[in-house]
């Protein structure tokens, strides 16, 4: 309350009385305000990153689970491998031919040092099944796949090491990259070792190196070699993962001592070491024909490296195995609703396990989706794969030379529309396959056989739910 | 500082100079005070919902974990199946009778789309042993048990489906419910398949659809079916839950393909389709007398439903198997710090696994805590159970007629005493156990049995926790 | 806008006009500001410790994992129990000399109820495997270690109790403490049970008591008192761990029912009952010359309590078995950049696990780093082990006697230099170790055997990531 004598008649006196009465009060909350608004802020800064995951605790997952049924209401055969050519890494397309629950969790923790380093630790735990029940003790496969810590920023790394980044322990390389449709890889380097990423040799152009180590864990030996006739041994490689602008070339030297005493159907020419090298390049826009993205790759590799997509994972492969691989996908919209996204993977493989054998595969595949309401959208998939494979007996297995194809409907709920990598999506599902029956005498037991529930010609349907972030 | 010259004697101007002065001190300071109070908002309503745990990643779980002793200081037999009655889901009850560790951890993701739409995945990793030991490896049971997700809030959902959620994956079913005190669901819906939660007919009545899958993995089958004399299938269940105000109406059906083809101690005779029903009433108060809750449920099943609990779980029942259970529990304060939870489970089955057996038991269980302190309660249970199994020699096991009694008081330490569902507490008990010698004859090695070290007329004891959250 | 007359000249008037004018405006600015900023903080004090872990969910973890390598490019055999020393807790020092991936996994969750309890959930899942692979499902060992719940700053405590906590459940005992660069704790207690820690005798002196439950699950047992000649029994553990300023005094009583039975080389002669004891002092310097810290402990255990570090783990061991150990480590700065961390571990053991026999090891490491840049340090490690062991003939062992060192030059990353207990670290390492023939006729397929690739005077190199937080 502002009291004034009005006896005073000095305006001055009263009008700087009367404004200087309250404008104190204005400042003092003022004060008061600017004092808890700092507070606040700093607080919330100090928070912030932990509360969205920057630092600290953070949380990541893949996973897929789904009914796979025939018309008998029963499991089908199924999965994107489930062709003879399959056995050797021939993938078809992926959509409404999953019988699995295959999951990834991934656990962060981010740390910032005082001098500015940071630090990024991360494991990850799988499972995969093919039981619906619930309890899966005795059915699942659950396991640690991931266990690796990566630094970067550090504060000691200047010159074409100052955005280098530093890791050891288990992982998947950061730099792997797929053909989502088909569940492959173009690359999967991934086992236990150290590595530097993103040295920059300039602007545009930067190298990664690594060393990853891999287990051949108790395969059948030359009892010369090894009485008991079982040994193990460790498949060491040393990668280069090079870019220039748009283009990568990796190359991969590997050696795994004392696998050339490894048994192969009696023989006894198993690699001991190999070589492998990609080409790739990875396009901003549909192959320049519109918007979208595109990748392109060729991969080759001898020896040990002739499993062009695990590298460095096959010890059954052969001192004369060799490998050509090629690769290409590309996403793109139709129209405002209809987006596309074409690949195609294919491989030539000879003497790969057994002196002679040869392995000839391509698949095309194309998922197309119609975008209809905000939850929901049509999806189509169309796959065809030719395979002309020389066996040599591996494994019991015989020749075949045929082609498969999968044709799937799956009507897809998921909460915003829009885009080829949104997750998660709920489908429910048919799909039409048919092959050759040439295709039926690959194996005893396989997804095509002869002695399988799984026929030519077959409807199968189901319902999947599938989600990553 | 303001200062003007007093010589300039117009009061107006000099009055609304030094208003106008300090007004902007005031009204500056209160600009950047409102952008930056705006930005912490802004920033605070951004992070809420990952702190708290409303969207992005949250944790639930469930976990016991105990010792259970006879007088020998030696882990004795337990759990709320321990009885002949048991082992077709006659639970008892759990306090003081449990030997295990248990827990599901449960990993949750939430997304809120664009449109408004939210999403939620659950992965739950669960694990079970009788190891006192730290390393379990070779001893426990880790597994995942659920990884689905769910939508809810659909943008494009309307009119009945406005409060609808579509799910797909591996789950239990949300509206599943138990008698806690027994470790027995009335309803345990699990399994790999889609549904539809809550269309809302009207205010009142709303009605849920799923489709189930489980597997029947590898069990025997006739070798005319089958030479090599092992089959797998599975069994898809079709399920309507509809619910009027407090009332329930659930009603399944199921198929298990070529189920009939499974041999059950000799004899082919197996359900191949099922049936099951519940009706049931959740009641908001103690029966209508006092304050608390009661649910009351009726189960009836035939063939593959006549396991009326674990709805599609079990193959071998037969194909004339009928089953009825009654279940019912309340919640009530008798005073101030006396609370009770009364229970009971009953069922009658015949024809079950082979022509001519029955089983019919009943069980009643009252829980009663006394809250004594803040931080500590005392708790009793009393259990008795009577039943009378003819088996016909199903799984070797011998006919049983009698009752079997329990009595346990458990002094328990909570956080925050009162209530019935709070957790976590960490509990000492000793309970009493005794059971006719006709019981001791059903199957050998179970926990009643002549051959176990578990004797009729016994103390045990221990200590346990229990939380869930 | 503020609009007068100025025809009305009463300063008075017009002053107080304009200054209230400004005023209100201020002051409601203020109003609305006040209760903004107070709900402001309202929310981030609700929120802040569920970001910050404080309540809710929060993360912790130890992970190790790398390559272990002998100039053959081949897994070396390693690990800091490699020695016949080793088979009895000998530890060496585990710098460079780690061949697996181990990694622990701990969720918590805590809250605080109303009355001001604290609770603790944690639970922690463990994987150990030597697979450099990244699918380990067969070659893992995924396990749940822990499952507890602990209460504190209980509202209902008070006097001597008022800063007790109470646990139940599965657990590493709080207290446990080791020598780190050993892999070595000096107390390792574990298992299933209950107990009370922190009563407060006075300011200085306190007293924990828990009861430990292990498991001997399914050992060889004497035909005589079970005929199947396998028997499992439960090792029962009470201990009192009692501290005085820095002393620490810990005793346990421990009995094995029936252990008496089981069944080692032939003789019946397993100790039913056990002592254990250790005297311990923590010091808060480098043994009073230097800053840094330092822990000596003596343990001594009769019976079951014979094994000093692992309490009450150990079955096997005989009714005479007598066994002393000592420990001490050190921490402290040499000079500004160069730390030291000596060690000694040593245990001399009769009659342990048959008459007559006697283990006797003295351990002797240093770890020394050298800090050089932000981001890099220098670590050497020298390990020295003489053991001399007469086995008896327990687990076809054979008598040794003789020395084992280990040299090992780690260059070493982190985040940020500086400390002994900061992690995490990427090391690349060159060990050099070298034993005594007569060490190599210990065990059939042990790491430093005739029969093993591993051999004396020789190099290993590798790569490894270490954390924990």
């Amino acid at each position: 309350m502002i009291y004034f004598k009005a006896r005073n008649r000095n305006p001055v006196a009263m009008a700087a009385t009367l404004a200087l009465a309250t404008a104190p009060l204005a400042v003092q909350a003022q004060q008061s305000t600017e004092e808890r608004l700092s507070a606040l802020e700093a607080k919330l800064a100090e928070i912030q990153p932990q509360a969205t995951g920057e630092e600290g605790f953070s949380f990541n997952a893949y996973a897929r689970s789904g009914l796979l049924l025939d018309d008998d209401l029963q499991s089908a055969s199924g999965g994107p491998y489930l062709t003879p050519a399959g056995s050797v890494g021939g993938a078809v397309g992926r959509l409404g031919n999953e019988p699995d629950t295959y999951l990834e969790a991934i656990l962060n923790y981010k740390q910032v040092a005082e001098n500015g380093t940071k630090s990024h630790y991360r494991v990850m735990i799988a499972d995969s099944t093919s039981s619906s029940n619930d309890w899966t003790s005795e059915d699942g496969a659950l396991n640690v796949r991931q266990a690796y810590v990566e630094f970067s920023d550090l504060a000691s790394f200047s010159g074409i090491f100052k955005d280098a980044s530093i890791w050891a322990g288990k992982r998947f390389d950061r730099d792997n990259f797929d053909i989502h449709w088909l569940d492959s890889d173009f690359i999967f380097l991934a086992g236990l070792g150290a590595g530097i990423y993103d040295i920059a040799w300039s602007d545009n152009v930067k190298s990664s190196f690594s060393l990853y180590g891999r287990s051949f864990i108790e395969f059948a030996a030359d009892t010369d070699f090894v009485p008991e006739g079982s040994y193990s041994t460790d498949n060491i490689i040393l990668t280069a993962n090079n870019y220039a602008g748009n283009f990568q070339w990796m190359i991969s030297g590997m050696k795994a001592r004392d696998n050339d005493q490894r048994v192969v159907e009696g023989v006894t020419e198993a690699a001991e070491t190999g070589i492998h090298t990609m080409l790739a390049y990875h396009g901003g826009s549909f192959f320049g024909v519109s918007d979208g993205n595109y990748k392109v790759a060729v991969m080759h590799g001898q020896g040990l490296g002739a499993e062009t997509k695990n590298i460095g994972s096959d010890g059954d492969l052969h001192e004369d195995a060799v490998s050509t691989r090629f690769g290409v996908y590309g996403t793109t919209y139709l129209s405002d609703n209809w987006r596309l996204a074409p690949a195609i993977l294919a491989e030539t493989s000879k003497d790969r396990y057994l002196a002679g054998d040869e392995y000839q595969w391509l698949t095309f595949n194309t998922r197309l989706a119609h975008e209809i309401a905000a939850n929901f959208e049509m999806q189509y998939e169309v796959s065809w794969q030719t395979m002309d494979i020389t066996t040599m007996g591996y494994n019991g297995r015989e020749d075949v030379d045929g082609d498969y194809s999968k044709f799937t409907i799956a009507p897809t709920f998921k909460p915003q529309v829009g885009g080829f990598w949104n997750r998660p999506e709920i489908r429910v599902f048919a799909s039409y396959s048919t092959w050759d029956d040439a295709l039926d005498s690959y194996a005893v037991g396989d997804a095509l056989g002869a002695d399988s529930d799984f026929e030519s010609g077959q409807w199968t349907f189901g319902t999947q739910m599938e989600i990553w972030f």
